[in-house]
């Protein structure tokens, strides 16, 4: 990287430089040009920073730090900051700096915040937003103090977050931002540019097209900014825009709209209501945020876990998130003891029987995570679908039965190298042979059942797969065993 | 949705629509606009269809379907068709059309088409790509073939893909394209919109943004488009641009990339070498399908599956990719199984003791997979960092301790009420208590360790955690339950 570009630092001209003096000073100013092939010990360095300001109460140095950053990194170094450190650092800042950074910090930083200033300051604040981020802030507040808050913000604004506010939060509604331009197919590029100067400075960066729509308001085309710098002036729209864009209905589930993103590599999807009329835009780094989202929910979902939790730094609140579920695994493993404690006299019998329960059980487990895994993340990608679950359980029963034969041969040779009988060989190769096809069943079918009938696939992964996996794993243990028992192949 | 929309269709006048005839044609034919809220069905009702034609060799019929889907519907559409059914709908395509979709088509459908085209024909296709999926799919090609291809491509396009294939794939310099527009500083509104009006009309979908370079070619700003429609021709791109753009080195991991678009919502990220000079420009829709195979891998590593399996048919593949994994697994719980058998005289004297194995196991996969997956989504959004392991870790210790304690007593309850033996559900409790702190420590640190290492925090969790817990927890049970046997406790 040449030193001189480093030298020159986002939105700040050379002033804010002279305010510090010395070498060493000059120095860290370079460092702080985020490098994002080692961004952990960037982060790490400004944080200390940040951390001695704090200490020294230097305020000055902390809002020249803080304005240095672009909004995602100051809002990624302030995070591992208490609530009050955070507060401290974002009230230096002037409004519409800060207007950029809310959006991307945690809401109990937000709430703390808020709780410092008065109703207007944060209807000041909220109207510099973006429409979209403006009436997620809103939602979070409680709805009296909501109310207070539009009524306080300027007729414009309060009208469009009014409106976004009555969307769900997971659909197109619900990530839909206000700003965006339109024009008719009868005007001419010098009308639509005209359009575009009408605009307020702030909502000119995330604009990328001018929308066509007829008298009705029902979106009819669009039009790439860079067909309006190449066209002449008088050039019609109607002769330059791309006819039937894609866009999604208003309704339409977030999961959804990031897909539909992705797969047509749009980086703005129009938003329509039911009469087909434009009434909001969705920007791609709100799909980045939903897809992350939505694999993190899948990844907590398949773990048992809330997705609360990631960056909840009480471990309190953590443990009484985790305990019911653990709780309810519990409950159901009585169902796994009292499978057992049927065969208590053939384990009795033969004891040996029981050193192999773990091995198992373990690969019930690793069956029905594998398979189970495959189907959830198969179903987000896409990769599976409702017409194609015969296809995938059929491969799957394929690989089962293959995968079964090699782990019965192996363990039975195993288990005849460890124990050197080979009656307890062959109820064990006979039996993970079973447990493998039953792991297998379960675990591709649940969750394709679960997604048939409308419900989160990856919901059933963890608790009911695993419990339903040793349950009868050892019951086929424990039934193959008494059986050859009986017949005296074991004893 | 209005029919009147619906009428229409993607790059279709009504010449397309008038191949067909009689009423309903015309319904099936409305039904082909998508509608991404029932998009199995809409894809499932095109593949029998497709295959319809496909029986009857209706080639006119194919051409039209194909033509009316846009290329990412219709890669989706085909994917379940057989790669002789796809080659055969995709040789139907015009070239500039086909381009178009094979980026999106996978490996064996892309060698099987490339094996019917001679190498010229397969050039001029690769020539109408954009040049980053040009270089993938050149990439894919044996090195021989690579070759001729290139040598039949023009000089233009050879040379720019040449220089892409230089790069690893899993770097900015693998995702990055060379369809860009630069201008310098002293250049007007009007030399720069000149300069857009050169570009391939392929070229101008994509492009949002003018790069400003210095004479030796170094990245200085950018100018988005809008400021070129919004300013008087005479001005000068210096008064315009934004200064100190947001850029990737060329070397950068993919994921970090990606990390940085999202944190930045940057819908084009510029990358320079290390002289700073502008060599390429990765676009959102490629930092989309980066997430996404992110997600996937991440999954399948906390799984134990390959990445590879997506989307693979074969049930023997997939047996193959997995049965090493699992034997692995196997061999390991050879460490438990022996663990066990140290405490046989204990298991045998008190058979009881062994009902509750398989709970404790539970409990033990169930905490490990909880602490593992959290560490691992954590540190892959960036929610834990190298600098706050300490933290976390503490988070997780302190859960531990609710959790375990909670479980304990849960355990001790329960086993008393069925088995009505105290003296079991003392040890029971007590070893749950152990377990939970033992597994929530491995969960937690194991992930977090190989991460300091420089490995991969998802590859540790199936296998070695699994397996630690299982032994690790039957050692703690049998230990504990002897050692009350001899004090006379449990017997």
């Amino acid at each position: 990287m040449s030193e001189e570009f480093k030298d020159r630092e986002r939105g700040q001209g050379p002033a804010a430089g002279s305010e510090r003096t010395g070498a060493v000073e000059e120095e860290r100013q370079d460092e702080r040009v985020l490098d994002p092939g080692n961004l952990d010990a960037e982060h790490h360095a400004l944080e200390i920073e940040f951390r001695e300001y704090l200490d020294r109460g230097a305020t000055e140095e902390l809002r020249n730090l803080a304005l240095e950053l672009s909004p995602g990194d100051l809002s990624e170094v302030l995070r591992p900051l208490s609530v009050e450190d955070t507060t401290a650092v974002l009230k230096l800042l002037p409004p519409d700096d800060l207007a950029e950074v809310l959006s991307e910090i945690d809401n109990r930083s937000l709430s703390v915040l808020f709780a410092l200033l008065d109703v207007d300051e944060i209807a000041d604040l909220v109207e510099e937003m973006p429409s979209d981020d403006a009436a997620d802030v809103i939602g979070e507040l409680d709805e009296e103090q909501a109310a207070e808050v539009l009524a306080a913000m300027e007729e414009e604004e309060r009208s469009e977050v009014a409106e976004l506010l009555q969307y769900a939060p997971e659909t197109a509604g619900g990530l839909m931002g206000k700003e965006y331009t339109t024009c008719t197919e009868e005007e001419t590029v010098a009308e639509a540019a005209a359009r575009l100067r009408a605009l307020d400075v702030s909502d000119l960066e995330e604009t990328h097209f001018v929308y066509v729509v007829d008298r009705r308001g029902r979106l009819t085309g669009r039009v790439p900014l860079i067909r309006l710098v190449i066209s002449e002036p008088e050039v019609q729209v109607r002769d330059l825009m791309e006819t039937d864009p894609l866009y999604v209905e208003v309704d339409l589930d977030q999961e959804e709209v990031a897909s539909f993103a992705q797969r047509h590599d749009l980086i703005s999807v129009p938003v329509v209501d039911h009469q087909m009329r434009l009434v909001g835009r969705i920007t791609v780094d709100d799909v980045l945020d939903v897809m992350e989202e939505e694999a993190t929910e899948d990844i907590s979902r398949l773990a048992g876990v809330s997705v609360g939790e990631f960056g909840e730094q009480s471990a309190f609140r953590v443990a009484r998130s985790r305990v019911p579920w653990l709780f309810g695994a519990m409950v159901a493993e009585l169902g796994t003891a009292t499978v057992l404690g049927h065969f208590e006299a053939s384990l009795e019998a033969r004891v040996t029987l029981v050193i192999y329960i773990p091995m198992i059980m373990a690969m019930a487990g690793n069956i029905g995570i594998q398979t189970s895994s495959v189907v959830v993340r198969g179903l987000a990608t896409g990769e599976i679908d409702f017409y194609h679950v015969g296809r995938h359980l059929l491969r799957e029963m394929g690989t089962a039965v293959l995968v079964g034969m090699a782990i019965a041969l192996a363990i039975a040779g195993v288990s005849l190298l460890f124990s050197g009988d080979p009656s307890i060989s062959l109820v064990l190769g006979l039996t993970m042979l079973l447990v493998v096809l039953f792991a297998a069943t379960t675990g591709t079918g649940m969750p394709l059942l679960l997604h048939r009938l409308g419900a989160d696939p990856a919901v059933a992964t963890g608790p009911f797969i695993t419990t339903a996996n040793d349950m009868v794993s050892m019951a086929i243990y424990g039934g193959l065993a008494t059986w050859m028992l009986k017949l005296g192949a074991v004893h």
